[in-house]
């Protein structure tokens, strides 16, 4: 009697909603299971590795998200923010950290609901009255901001299990603020999220905002996750001269471990003042001869399976695709996933 | 001397920025001059005729812009804000309260830089290292919050004078939260900023967010300005019995003044996520029913020159153009500006 009480209560407090933890769906997009913190994108041991910024940026859940399924009527999220901070000037607090929903439907990933964040913790009902039907989510977590916990809220008359996850091996990004997901208005809109969606491949996002140096570290760690394909994504983040220099060693470091699978080298995006301001056109110019001349190189010396990206084909011509003169808004990341769609779509297995 | 040395002091505190008032300019976009403070959407006398809720959101500077010429190598702007929100949860400051600057270049509106807000006084270098030669320039103010004072700065060797404007009679829109401008990254992105830009036609923003409620107070208000077309977009804050109620209305209030002007009657977009939410379905459909019936009703009644846009024209088939299930993000804005676009060029004068 007191134990059935006790269950009415609870319940009650929680609104018949019953909270599942995402690690019984499974987190994907997190490529080490040895990490520090559940969300972290980096193992534990590269605290001593890595750059301290690198490091701190690593904690923040950037391309993680999670599939379950679900005949639920409405969805609740609720999640744990690390970091105070919601919003950036030019990002809002949606896109650093909201949790962003998408549902399978008619063959494609739809659009469903996205969840405003609150710190510490944020609990939102994402959509209510749907029918009682069994369909797959896909729900991604804050890019600019960690998470400590995750869970899903069904009604207590709801099945939830795991979803239906990719059998592909991931498509891994290593790049700067713009791969890291600056300036998605919502998760599922940075171009690496938007890419696996379209493909249907995993993805692991390891930018790192103003720290994706080339650094060949960072190549090792990415070298123990294996990958469908590599994206080298650092340009926007080096000058020329590093851009040069620094593009072979990462190259070898992945080769070392895998001699055969596909890389992506990419330059940087087309800086949309550029045409009036010289000092950008010079570090476009500069940034693209240096990769360039450095992948040249490479291809010369018989590494095979390269592929290079041309920074003006990220972006849109009508320069008015970024927020702030460097970093993407949705409609730049749209147009950005096209291309990496078209180029990804030419070095995937059929 | 002392004078010199005061002088001298002055350059040096302002950085040898001489700064000007933009009404030495002209603001385009604001209709009346009888205004309550410099940056109100409405005349003074709004204030007894409007609710408050409509009379305080055109407080906020939203579509308002300044032309101006200069062949300053930098541009700098100084901007007092009235509301300490500078952001939205979905919308990010640099939208909210931010400045956005484009420049006339090989015949187009290119985006060029936009200014970060800080409360109450911002300043920002919004450019620099230019080439000294002489172009117009487009600054957009603030979407979702109010200015009370505008500067442009430039080096003291620069000429600065009124730009080019636009000879046409302005564009009227009147609509809700998405006509205000939410969720655009930057003011010139809201769709009635890209209408008037890739038009070349004076825009006036009234849209009123949560409160564009068709009222006929606000349509008389409209018909005291001579407008080029008027804009009727109020549908997602009305109840379908409400949107064909009071379409006629304002219909007859505007055409008092204005026999013969073009209007335009827009239905709601599209909810992204009423594929599977049957309420937001059923929504759209009831508005749109309700308002082509009224204006059908208009037409059979003889009233010329109505245009009418269909809602399910707005945004994109992907789902993916909105950051909340309601409100564009810049990919959404961009494909409604092109919805608008394609009516409007139909409509307007060869």
């Amino acid at each position: 009697m007191q134990a059935a009480l006790f269950f009415a209560l609870l319940v009650l407090q929680g609104g018949g909603v019953v909270w599942h933890d995402v690690h019984a769906f499974g987190v994907e997009g997190k490529a080490w299971k040895g990490t520090k913190a559940p969300f972290d994108r980096l193992p534990a041991k590269a605290e001593a590795k890595v750059r301290k910024a690198v490091w701190d940026l690593s904690r923040d859940s950037a391309g993680m998200c999670v599939r379950f399924a679900t005949d639920a009527t409405a969805i609740h999220v609720r999640w744990k923010l690390t970091k105070k901070r919601l919003a950036m000037s030019q990002m809002p607090a949606t896109g650093v950290s909201g949790v962003d929903l998408y549902v399978r439907h008619e063959g494609q990933w739809r659009w469903l609901a996205v969840g405003w964040p609150e710190f510490p913790v944020s609990s939102a009902r994402l959509v209510a009255h749907l029918a009682k039907t069994q369909r797959q989510y896909l729900l991604y977590l804050p890019l600019y901001n960690g998470v400590s916990s995750v869970e899903i809220g069904v009604p207590s008359d709801a099945k939830i299990e795991k979803g239906k996850a990719p059998k592909h091996k991931p498509i891994v990004f290593y790049g700067t603020s713009i791969t890291h997901g600056a300036c998605a208005s919502r998760p599922g809109m940075a171009h690496p999220a938007i890419v696996g969606r379209r493909l249907g491949y995993p993805i692991v996002n390891l930018g790192f905002s103003g720290n994706g140096r080339l650094e060949t570290e960072v190549a090792e760690l990415m070298a123990e996750v294996d990958a469908a394909v590599y994206i080298l994504d650092c340009c926007p983040n080096l000058s020329g001269d590093e851009a040069g220099k620094r593009l072979g060693p990462c190259v070898r470091a992945l080769r070392a471990k895998h001699p055969a699978t596909p890389i992506l080298v990419v330059e940087d995006r087309t800086y949309p003042s550029s045409f009036l301001v010289s000092h950008l056109r010079k570090r476009n110019s500069e940034n693209r001869k240096s990769l360039r001349a450095a992948f040249d190189v490479l291809v010369t010396a018989g590494q095979k399976n390269l592929h290079y990206l041309r920074g003006e084909e990220l972006l849109g011509v009508d320069g008015d695709d970024t927020v702030d003169g460097s970093h993407p808004t949705d409609l730049g990341f749209q147009r950005q996933a096209a291309a990496f769609l078209r180029v990804l779509r030419g070095i995937l297995p059929r």
